[in-house]
C-alpha cells in the first residue's frame, strides 16, 4: 500500500508540467498536491493485479483517474459552483490563483489526464474510452445535483440513485476498469471489477452520509445500504484471476469508519 | 466541402448526449450548435486523405476536435473570463444556462472531445495523444494571455509567438495529425500536415487581426507574416502520397480576406 502510494505520487509529479506559463503549472501541481488519499488510482492499480497484470502495467491509468478526479475539485470548488475558499486545509485553487486561472487549471488537468491514458500499454483506446465515458458521467451527476440545489429540493430518493452513481460511483469504475484493461484483463474481469467500483463507490459514499450525519435515508437505512453495497462489493471479486488482497481490505475497511 | 460539412454536423448530432440530465444536453447542444466554420473538423477530414486515407477515417477525430474547440470557446465566454454574453449571435451558454452549468457543460464537452477520439479506427491511442498534447497547449495559450491582460501588458512581440502558437495554432495542429494518424498517415505525413497546420493556424490568425486592425506588428508587418506563414503551408503540402487540393484551396483562400 505505501508501495502503490509512492508511485502514484511519483508518476503524478512525472506528470505535471514545469514549464511556461509558470502560473499554470503552479496552480496544477497546487490542485493535484498533497493531502489527497489517492484512492482511485489505489484501486486502479489493485485492479490490474486482480485482472491478472501488474501494478505497473496501470501507473498511467492511475495517474490519469488522479488528474481527473482533481479537475473536478477544482472546478467544484469555484464560487460559481460550491464557493469553496478552501480544501484540504490549504486555500482552493481559485482562492490562491484566480476564478480564471482555476477554470483553465482545470480544464489542463483535463486534458493532461487523457494524455496520460493514452499511454497505458494495452488497451489504450479501450482505457481512454473508460475514462471519457465517466468523464461525462461525472459532470452528469453533478449537474443534476446542481439543478437539485438551485431547487432547494433535498438529495430524495429519485434523485439520490443517479447523482451517487455518477458524481460518487463514477470515477471508482473508471479506476478499476482503466486498470484492469491495462492489466490485460479480459472482458469478466473489467466486469467483475466495474461492478466492485460502482459498489464500493456507493458505499463510500452512504458512510460519508453517516459521518456528516447527512443521508438522504434514515440512519438505519443508510448502515443497511453501506452494508449491502459493501457485501456487493466483495462478492463482485469472486472468480478473478489476480490477486484480490488489497481490494477486499480496501472495502472491508469502509465499513464502520462511521462507529 | 458540401460533403464534408455535412458529415461532420451528422457526426457531432451522433455524439452529443440526448439523456438525463436534459440541461447538459441541452446546454452542450446549444454550445456546439449551427454558425461555427467547422475549419478544424475540415482541416482533420482532409488531412486524412492528404495523408493517403479516406475521409471516412477521420470523422471520429473530427466530431472530437470541434468538441473540444466549443469546450473551449463555452469556457473563454465565462464572466471570469471575457465575460461575453453573446456568441455566433446568440445568447452564450453560460448566459443561457447559467454560470454553473456553463463550466460543467464545457468540463463534459471536453471529456466528450477524448471520448469520441479514442473510437478512430486507426491509431487510436496516437489520434487521443495528439489532441492531450494540444489540449493541454491550448490553456497554457490562454493563461499566459490572461496573465499579459490582467497585467495590462500589450500582446508585444515577446508573448505573440507563445499566445498565438498555442491558442490558436495547437488546434489546426492536432486537427492535421489526428486526421493524419486516423487515415493510416507514416510519420512523415504526420509531421508534414501538423507543419501545415501550424502556419496555417498563424496565416489565420494574422489574417484576422488585419480584419480587426489590431495586430501587435505593423500592418505592413502583419501582411508579410500572413504570407510567409501562407507560403509555408503550401510547401509543407509537397510531397504527401494523398490529394492535397482541399488543403491548398483553404490555405489560399485565407490570403486577402482583409483586402
Amino acid at each position: 500500500m505505501a508501495g502503490y502510494l509512492e508511485t502514484i505520487e511519483k508518476a503524478l509529479d512525472d506528470a505535471l508540467p514545469r514549464g511556461r506559463p509558470e502560473t499554470l503549472a503552479a496552480a496544477m501541481r497546487w490542485a493535484v498536491g498533497a493531502g489527497g488519499k489517492r484512492i482511485r488510482p489505489q484501486i486502479c492499480l489493485a485492479a490490474a493485479v486482480a485482472a491478472g497484470g501488474k501494478a505497473e502495467d496501470a501507473v498511467k491509468p492511475a495517474c490519469a483517474i488522479e488528474l481527473l478526479h482533481n479537475y473536478t475539485l477544482v472546478h467544484d470548488d469555484l464560487p460559481a459552483m460550491d464557493d469553496d475558499r478552501e480544501r484540504r486545509g490549504k486555500p482552493s485553487v481559485w482562492a490562491k490563483f484566480g476564478e480564471a486561472n482555476a477554470i483553465l487549471a482545470g480544464d489542463a488537468l483535463q486534458a493532461l489526464a487523457f494524455r496520460v491514458a493514452a499511454d497505458a500499454p494495452r488497451n489504450a483506446a479501450a482505457v481512454v474510452a473508460a475514462l471519457g465515458d465517466r468523464g461525462v458521467g461525472v459532470v452528469a451527476g453533478q449537474v443534476e445535483d446542481v439543478a437539485r440545489e438551485d431547487a432547494s429540493r433535498p438529495l430524495d430518493a429519485e434523485s439520490v440513485d443517479f447523482v451517487y452513481a455518477h458524481k460518487t460511483a463514477d470515477l471508482f469504475v473508471a479506476a478499476a476498469q482503466m486498470g484492469a484493461l491495462a492489466g490485460g484483463g479480459d472482458a469478466a474481469s473489467v466486469a467483475k471489477l466495474g461492478a466492485y467500483a460502482f459498489h464500493l463507490g456507493l458505499a463510500f459514499q452512504f458512510e460519508d452520509d453517516l459521518i456528516d450525519g447527512d443521508s438522504p435515508y434514515s440512519r438505519e437505512k443508510t448502515e443497511a445500504l453501506v452494508r449491502e453495497h459493501t457485501r456487493a462489493a466483495l462478492d463482485a471479486l469472486d472468480g478473478l484471476p489476480g490477486d484480490v488482497a488489497f481490494l477486499k481490505t480496501l472495502a472491508e475497511g469502509l465499513v464502520g469508519r462511521s462507529a
